[in-house]
């Protein structure tokens, strides 16, 4: 609409959000000027507090406000067990899940030769140079099960097996609450070969 | 996450807006620290601009960059005829149209008594020092066909006759591309009460 330029450019501005559209964005600018200029100095501060505060860990590259990241600054966590991860996102899926208590490594992406994605956009050197100093008994590659996560993991092992004595990965299977009948042929493929005796755990 | 309060509160933020869960606020902040620094300026530049721009028409309460808004300013406009809306989106829609060369008047709601909105939290009041200026010789009501919107309807219009010579409201009926079977049994009425001489036009 000509006549709001600063309202056209915010809609541009919001649409770059994964699975906002222009009209979402649109739908979202109109809500914040009903909500008035209280609902914006409030998303304004929120804004800026993200980008002032969240820099990336030292050590794992996770999101973090200081130096280290929570986890990294946590004596509690288990120092000799080390999970890979595509993103900082992936890590606090795992940490939703609970289970593992040692640390992370944060890749920064995964490899992706299409896009232009080598080793080097990746932080693997940073991860060679945390396993070699040593003290690991075991690291756990956790990427995407995607043909690019699967690739990276393999990468990720061949780089670890020299350094650490046992490196594992996620296990592939069926996903809890899914039902056979709608579960892709490769999945289904992985449960079988993955399949575990009924009693053993 | 424990670890990262300006994230969260980022996440609860955002969640705010329409159709935004906590699932995609938190997609939308890590989206964004992807991208890094210069995509959360961008972003703190278009809302600081349609904080600090953007105001109310001071003669339609349309959205505007000036005193009046880009209606209200054009001169090619009719301002003989008058279309009422409840809020600017709904004003964009009617643009976005395209049929209509007149002006507005944006209600910024409906009459809501359930929510405690009343004739005088809308821009009635200034509607009918608009309308008792004169020169108006047609005004149409656009409120939404929500049971809301149509006592609003009402309202306006009942405020107006007195006023303009002709009240007019938009047409109830078919959705175009919609199929009878799917279509609900008021709009079916509508549509049959409202039909028209096949020649007529």
């Amino acid at each position: 609409m000509k006549g709001l330029p600063s309202l056209e450019r915010a809609v541009v501005v919001l649409s770059r959000f994964p699975g906002v559209g222009p009209k979402s964005a649109r739908r979202m600018v109109y809500h914040l000027l009903r909500r008035g200029p209280d609902a914006i100095r409030e998303l304004l501060d929120a804004l800026e507090g993200i980008g002032a505060r969240i820099r990336s860990c030292e050590r794992c590259h996770n999101l973090s406000e200081g130096l280290l990241c929570w986890i990294c600054a946590d004596p509690a966590r288990d120092p000799t067990r080390i999970c890979v991860v595509e993103e900082p996102s992936d890590l606090l899926a795992m940490e939703k899940a609970g289970l593992f208590k040692g640390v992370y490594h944060v890749l920064g992406g995964r490899l992706s030769p299409l896009d232009g994605v080598g080793p080097d956009a990746l932080h693997l050197a940073s991860l060679e140079s945390r396993l070699s100093d040593g003290g690991f008994v075991e690291l756990i590659v956790a990427t995407n099960p995607t043909v690019e996560g699967e690739a990276t993991a393999h990468f990720v092992a061949q780089l670890a097996e020299p350094l650490v004595s046992r490196v594992t990965r996620l296990a592939h299977g069926l996903p809890m609450g899914g039902e056979l009948e709608y579960l892709d042929e490769s999945t289904l493929y992985q449960a079988m070969v993955g399949r575990r005796d009924f009693r053993r755990d």
